[in-house]
């Protein structure tokens, strides 16, 4: 972890250097949670290190994506909330890189903010730890980037890069065939996408965000910061039982735009979409913002958060790995041999 | 490369998915530019694939960076030029991740903006695929977030991350010795730090920038833009020609912070300051901001991009081979058996 440069006249120009170094030494006992045997340390000082484990594999594959978490950051500043966005940016991530079969290596942030206010950096990695130990990656790099005048002083972005491995001959390769099943995971909420619609819909005030709804069971706040679930470990579990055909991590764009990127052209889906459970939050939002079902279902995952399909035959055994992983699955629909999204 | 979603609700939030996918449409040649044989392609679609060659190694090491562009972002605002901060972005990830002696293999990057214009994505894009081709790096992912309201309309963030690898026999492993020699690679000017305080000399306001210097034959803008250096393949060169001891790259902190990070414990550094070419623009920063010398030092790399560590053996042999790559070193130091680096 760097920070950026000192000088006296650098701390006239805004920049905290003292305040970063903070922030290191605040950090540290998160990222050692993290640690995994791959890490190397103790050499060299300006790059992360890690030894991956590619003895036995025919042709390793590394897998790596990148994301942030958008707008819902605001949503972290109107509750003055810190310590959860970064489970929401490894979480972006690594189900991304998992479609493919990859199990996650190692996680880099990036955090870029107005003012370096040490404890709210050490709540972010807090975050990005907790994200980091759920997907079995260790936390091996990043930026602390201060950056006065350019984010406002209580705000910053924050994004992530996540590299992990699988062997070609397991990957996932999107082979799906008309009569496949498609197995839903349940979502945890809103997760980390659509929040400029949710933003819209209700002012991010602290009014709006501390009032709550009976249906919710807690307060709108608390319902919209809901960490984005981490669905490694049950789709690694997963994949050892059972041929896995294809992943669909359900992001911005909804089901109808992530389901068929799981799919060979000429496919699509008929999903039942009473077979999944929605969280009662996508009601809400979409009687108070007045969004049609359609728009719904093109913008939040309204529930699935992955999307798994495998043969008729593997149904059963997917669905006691599953089970077995602590994150039951749902049957919700089937693969079509016409292209499209059927809800 | 994704973006966020797709309804009508989603456009009244302020989201343009339309301009998201003209921009994927618009650097799709930018990115076919840097294409590498390790790239994977039409294989999965959440992550980005890449298939390290690890034949022959005795133990692959991946080395990993991330970096942003910083407040030189500004400049590129002030300035309404986009092709040159990617450059920038991918230099600050590379040139850290060399010093261990890792050959980058892919690139990722993240941009987050306030309004998606696709001409100045495909800009930016085209300065992140020119850094990558001169890096070696493929570019196999990145993501691109239009963050309504939390980025003004005309300002971005950008951020990258590069992985590289190398056989562990062959790392860097900073085992200077006193009276080893340092030789110094030239800076193209500021590269991507200290410009919080190049933005307190100056006012980033167009006639400032806009101003021709004679000592810098060019304007103030053009020469406070000019791009990071790309040190990849020199210090590949060199590290094949000679035994490298140390890599060290010049960036926040200046020579004072960023020199002993390459040292083991114990040992320092004696620099022949005068041996460092000094682009005028850093002794223009220190007149109009009456910036101390030592401040410049701790701050700006003043002219030294890279240092690397050689035996006195190894001195000619590595002059010849950085001369060879193209890039010139010049003898500016030593190594010393006392901590510290002396100016």
């Amino acid at each position: 972890m760097t920070s950026d440069s000192h000088s006296d006249s650098y701390a006239e120009a805004g920049v905290d250097i003292t305040a970063g170094y903070r922030a290191v030494e605040l950090m540290a006992r998160h990222v050692e949670r993290t640690r995994t045997p791959g890490v190397v340390s103790g050499l060299g000082g300006f790059g992360g290190l890690f030894a991956p484990e590619v003895a036995g594999m025919e042709r390793p594959i590394l897998v790596s994506g990148t994301d942030g978490v958008g707008t819902k950051l605001k949503l972290a500043f109107a509750l003055d909330r810190h310590d959860t966005v970064g489970v929401d940016c490894v979480a972006m991530c690594v189900n991304d890189i998992v479609c493919s079969g990859a199990r996650p290596l190692f996680f880099l942030d990036y955090i870029a903010c107005g003012k370096n206010v040490p404890e709210r950096i050490e709540q972010i990695v807090a975050g990005i730890a907790e994200g980091c130990v759920q997907a079995g990656a260790a936390l091996i790099g990043g930026e602390t980037a201060e950056m006065p005048g350019f984010y406002p002083e209580d705000e910053y972005d924050l994004a992530g890069f996540a590299v992990g491995m699988v062997d070609e001959a397991k990957m996932m390769k999107n082979e799906a065939l008309p009569g496949d099943v498609v197995i839903g995971l349940a979502s945890s909420g809103v997760h980390s996408n659509g929040f400029s619609l949710v933003r819209r819909v209700f002012d991010m005030d602290p009014e709006a965000l501390g009032t709550h709804y009976p249906e919710l069971g807690r307060t709108l706040g608390e319902a919209l910061i809901e960490p984005t679930k981490i669905y490694v470990r049950p789709i690694l579990a997963l994949a050892e039982a059972v041929d896995v055909k294809a992943v669909s991590h359900i992001t911005g764009g909804g089901l109808y735009e992530n389901l068929p990127r799981a799919l060979p052209a000429g496919l699509g889906m008929r999903i039942d979409t009473a077979a999944i459970a929605r969280p009662p939050i996508f009601d809400l939002i979409a009687r108070e913002g007045d969004i049609p079902e359609r728009d719904m279902y093109n913008t939040f995952n309204m529930g699935l958060g992955m999307a798994v399909v495998v043969s008729p035959d593997d149904v059963d055994g997917a669905l006691s790995a599953l089970a077995a992983a602590g994150e039951p699955g749902t049957v919700i629909g089937e693969v079509t041999a016409s292209e499209g999204i059927e809800l």
